[in-house]
């Protein structure tokens, strides 16, 4: 199960109403933080989401409104006496502006790690350190599989998708009939292969079919790609940009490099998401629910983000 | 007059209850920040006190809780279509931190003018441009000056001291007795000296007694030091950190070189201020007024700051 908190559903400038876009992932209590923008840190801990287990940091793109709220964040997270390596994602640029931004922090008590710009797909494993994530070889051990998608912004910007993978099931009577011996059936249903004597056990021998994982997306800041479709197809949850409600204001879109409700319910349906939750309003959107329709129209199962939402992402069966 | 608003009055992170310890002074309509934490220009829009007349931030010390704010706003500043430049004043490490942090930002409609670590005095003018400062020649036409002072911290940390002056009276019968020419009057009430022939006309001849002016000062993070008192003399408004609002705290207070309750109203008693203004509360400060006797036992002028205290300080007669 993944659990997710938006942790804020604004675009361009933290509001006293309304916090910058950023995602929490709960997996097994630690945390993938997506964004950080001014004032995070607080929706964090209005919405009693924890510090301390934050392993992960996803920047989709290093402007103000995504960024700023990271030293704060990790000087926080160093006051709650965290100790385990923070690693930090994102695309081309990141580790100049994180430099930047660590200049002004004295120190911290555990270590960064940063990822820029990867081109492959990263896995993560839950480790007694907490989550790990790192460029993914086979993945056939990794938890929960990232792949990033290079959208259409005025900065390098990246999608994210997680992709909790859910192992097959465990089939004691293949595991007989294949006389694979008791001792290794658990070491096979975690993935390993074992060598023994003359013979070499996959887990195939022990395991059924291939079972649906969950796919969630997070797409901000962009205009609409061609590529977006595939790549969010399925998802369980699709988290997009919509900085303009209105349709009126496509041109703005076009020129900011945004999306409409519209657009963002247009991706929604061709990639047959199950759904779509908007967010990155802009601070001149006070009311996103007046132009849920212009999503709707397009994509009925739409939700109107809005800080604090909750979900609990289930395996489908 | 002076009319000061403070913006946070919490100390270490932004809370969702408190913002951080930030002084808005707004002089004529032009503004003086004092420290940028995470979250100020969020503070500055709820109390809307605005953000493209601040012509000059101050900066007391380069800890995150006093800086974090700076690329937001300044961001923020740059999309409400500001051109004038912006002074930054800080102490010894202002500019490394500050090209760190200019350094996730892409660019700014104008420019940034950086005053580290000023030995003398500061003198600020009010132009076309808004609020000049720079450091003080002879300061005849200064209207605010600014004066610094080393603090006991554990970083380079500065108080501010804001004196606003007070031209003596324009006496006409003065001017009159001394046959100063009409013509020049206003020349020498805004303080100019006029040589004609082989008179030297100086303000003196027009001008009737020095007058007070506004003193405002303020400090925050230090150990109570020797040197504060006569510093803070006389203050109209002396704003000063109270970390611990609980004497038994005192162990806290100065391993983390900060102060108590009462010791800033030991403080403020010495220095003889009209006025106690209380900020910088702890986290873990919930309720500041339970411990407003600690600070009132000291000095009865005593006020608990809070997210929004107002006030106007005009000139005494």
């Amino acid at each position: 199960m993944l659990n997710v908190t938006l942790l804020g559903s604004g675009g361009g400038m933290p509001m006293p109403e309304r916090h910058l876009s950023s995602l929490m992932i709960n997996y097994k209590g630690r945390k993938i933080l997506v964004d950080c923008g001014e004032g995070t840190q607080v929706a964090i801990r209005k919405m009693n989401a924890g510090f301390k287990s934050i392993d992960i940091i996803c920047i989709t793109h290093v402007h103000g409104d995504h960024i700023f709220g990271i030293p704060g964040l990790l000087s926080t997270m160093g006051n709650s006496q965290r100790l385990d390596p923070v690693t930090i994602v994102g695309p081309k640029g990141i580790s100049d502006v994180m430099r930047g931004l660590l200049l002004s922090i004295k120190q911290l008590p555990y270590s960064i790690e940063i990822i820029e710009d990867p081109k492959g797909k990263l896995g993560i494993t839950n480790t007694e350190q907490g989550l790990k994530i790192k460029e993914q070889k086979d993945g056939m051990n990794d938890e929960i599989t990232v792949s990033t998608l290079e959208l259409d912004h005025s900065a390098p910007c990246f999608g994210y998708s997680f992709y909790l993978n859910r192992r097959p099931k465990f089939e004691p009577e293949k595991a007989i009939k294949n006389d694979v011996p008791r001792l290794i059936w658990s070491k096979l249903q975690k993935g390993e292969t074992i060598v023994a004597g003359d013979r070499k056990y996959s887990p195939d021998l022990v395991l059924g079919e291939q079972r649906r994982g969950i796919k969630l997306t997070y797409i901000t800041d962009t205009r609409p790609t061609k590529d977006i479709p595939q790549w969010i197809n399925q998802s369980d949850l699709f988290i997009c940009e919509g900085t303009y409600g209105d349709n009126d204001d496509m041109d703005k879109a076009i020129k900011n490099k945004h999306m409409t409700f519209m657009e963002a319910g247009e991706l929604a349906k061709k990639g047959k998401v199950k759904e779509l939750l908007l967010t990155h309003f802009s601070p001149a959107l006070k009311e996103p629910n007046f132009y849920e329709h212009n999503a709707k129209k397009e994509f009925a199962h739409t939700t109107i983000g809005y800080d604090g939402y909750r979900k609990n992402i289930e395996y489908k069966n």
